[in-house]
């Protein structure tokens, strides 16, 4: 369903939409290096949670390339740890670029015996290729997951963007609403505009528009009084990372919207590949909050509109507790609360 | 303690403070006219609902001023009937602006027996002035009210702006603070940018730190987030209009931050003048909420950010609950649950 080729291999490259030119521009950048890579996530030229898995997967490979191949496999995998704690770095929040990378590294030290490094540099682009296709099946899972819960309602409001754009085709929190559109079902959808980067006016907006769905923006600050007044019918968001008691970090803001659902009694979904949950921590309490730059805030727009010399904090994500989540959506079904059990189950299955 | 003259009256014109070039530009512009008072108050150049009840006085004094004398009193009553609907309509969620014209309008009428029209015009400048003035001494008491309830704390929220610059001086939300800096009091303020028109950014920032009260700007959907840390002891925000049961209509944003102050037991405090109350209506229900134009979120910074054909929902205000509410800040005293007694009380007395 949706078209927009958010990441893609070839001509051992990656080509992505340069998501900081949405909605103005569609516009493809090509990368071919792991420093280019880094910046295009630091940046948010790609970004969400599995997009950012997908791209860094491949962007270890491209700082792998080149290694010479006269030097041994010893200095190869010390070099892979370097490159890997590099890009790592560039966003600290979702876990799945961190995964992605572990997995990759992983790959790496389990065939380097008796391997060659032009061979262990095939393994890694053939599991950075794994790692995309999977996100393909997986998002739709989810989206066939998710389109059972949500398949009674109309109108879905969402935040942030975990659409297509978020991931290599189907989205997260998007997903079921592509698949419902497959089987002919009509949803709306309020997009919260999401500030700083407004990447639910620009992206959500943008990606749904493209696809034929009907979606109104509203301000972050509209949303408690559009579900107040009876409009919205489920609350659906992706995730960066989810603890194991299910204790869930996504963009900022999503937290209230949460608390706003439950006041009105409506349903608070979260939609995430199993990759997303980190069930060596226990607790939202100990999920690293990426702090951006004040500049986002003050000048996003071009124009100041913070005066000088004012503070400003600008953390990237929240934590929603548990409690107020009444489901999480995976590619291997739903969980329902108490998470914890269901967590468990499925990620000691994966 | 604020330095700011938000509002002035001389010459025969009203001299206010753009506040839509704030913050790059600290500008005046002089007001001679009831089309120049409509357009000032429909575009925010002049906001706050306090504010625009005595820019709304000195507006319609403006449309009488130069009524031809040799007509009938009849005829003046007439056209200032007129003028009031005019103004009237500039914004329709805050009550003061209506009930600052029907305050002159009903002046004129007692009056108007006996008098010529240029006592008849008299009457009205007076009047416009004694609203100036009232609400000069009607915030400052505010503000020691409310100062009461906060001294205990030290770092408060506030979203939107009722502060000086809402007001013609110490602010409604904002007093408690000027007072107790007066009295030597540090707080610290978190400032809800405040979208889509970022008053909160551009304003209520630019008043405290040009007051020296230490100022952090946040988006408004990281609110919860700073509350769920535990860095908020209480929030103070102004009010449009507020029901004969004590809901509140205010800056679109408002609702949720009282949800989030209760889920995180800090207090949720609305300070407003008398004249913000409308005892005619019995709940917020009856409230109505101004839309506005869809370029305000589109459009905002000077950049599109949102797809063209995609829709768009603005409204300028919320109603919070009177339920969530844990006290109301007047000049006459704090009213607390269960407000209808309280507000009957006090609005009786006025």
């Amino acid at each position: 369903m949706p078209r927009l080729k958010t990441i893609e291999w070839g001509d051992n490259s990656v080509r992505i939409i340069d998501q900081t030119l949405l909605p103005a521009r569609l516009s493809y950048c090509k990368i071919d290096s792991i420093t280019a890579t880094y910046d295009a996530i630091k940046t948010l030229k790609i970004r969400g949670a599995p997009a950012i898995g997908v791209a860094g997967a491949y962007g270890l490979y491209l700082g792998m390339a080149d290694f010479p191949e006269d030097r041994s496999v010893t200095d190869f995998l010390i070099y892979l740890d370097k490159n890997v704690r590099y890009l790592d770095s560039s966003r600290p929040t979702a876990v799945n670029l961190s995964w992605a990378l572990q997995r990759l590294r992983t790959k790496a030290k389990e065939i380097s015996a008796g391997k060659t490094i032009l061979q262990i540099k095939q393994a890694l682009l053939e599991e950075a290729h794994a790692i995309f296709e999977e996100d393909r099946t997986n998002c739709r899972k989810i989206g066939e997951n998710g389109f059972e819960l949500i398949k009674e309602y109309h109108t879905i409001l969402t935040h942030c963007n975990a659409g297509g754009l978020a991931t290599t085709e189907y989205g997260t929190a998007l997903a079921p609403l592509y698949i419902g559109t497959e089987r002919g079902r009509i949803f709306s959808v309020y997009a919260d505009e999401t500030r700083p980067l407004l990447q639910g006016a620009r992206i959500t907006a943008f990606e749904l528009n493209e696809a034929g769905i009907p979606v109104t923006v509203i301000c972050d600050s509209m949303a408690a009084s559009v579900i107040a007044a009876g409009k919205v019918d489920a609350i659906i968001v992706g995730a960066d990372r989810i603890a194991a008691n299910g204790d869930t970090a996504n963009k900022i803001g999503t937290y209230s919207l949460a608390l706003v659902a439950r006041e009105h009694k409506i349903p608070f979904f979260v939609a995430a590949p199993l990759s997303t949950f980190d069930t060596a921590i226990p607790s939202g309490n100990d999920i690293p909050i990426e702090e951006r730059e004040p500049g986002e805030i003050t000048d996003g727009f071009g124009k100041r509109t913070v005066p000088d010399g004012v503070a400003v904090y600008n953390p990237a994500f929240d934590i929603t507790p548990y409690r107020y989540i009444s489901a999480i959506i995976t590619e291997k079904g739903i969980i329902l609360p108490p998470f914890e059990t269901g967590i468990s189950r499925l990620t000691a299955e994966n």
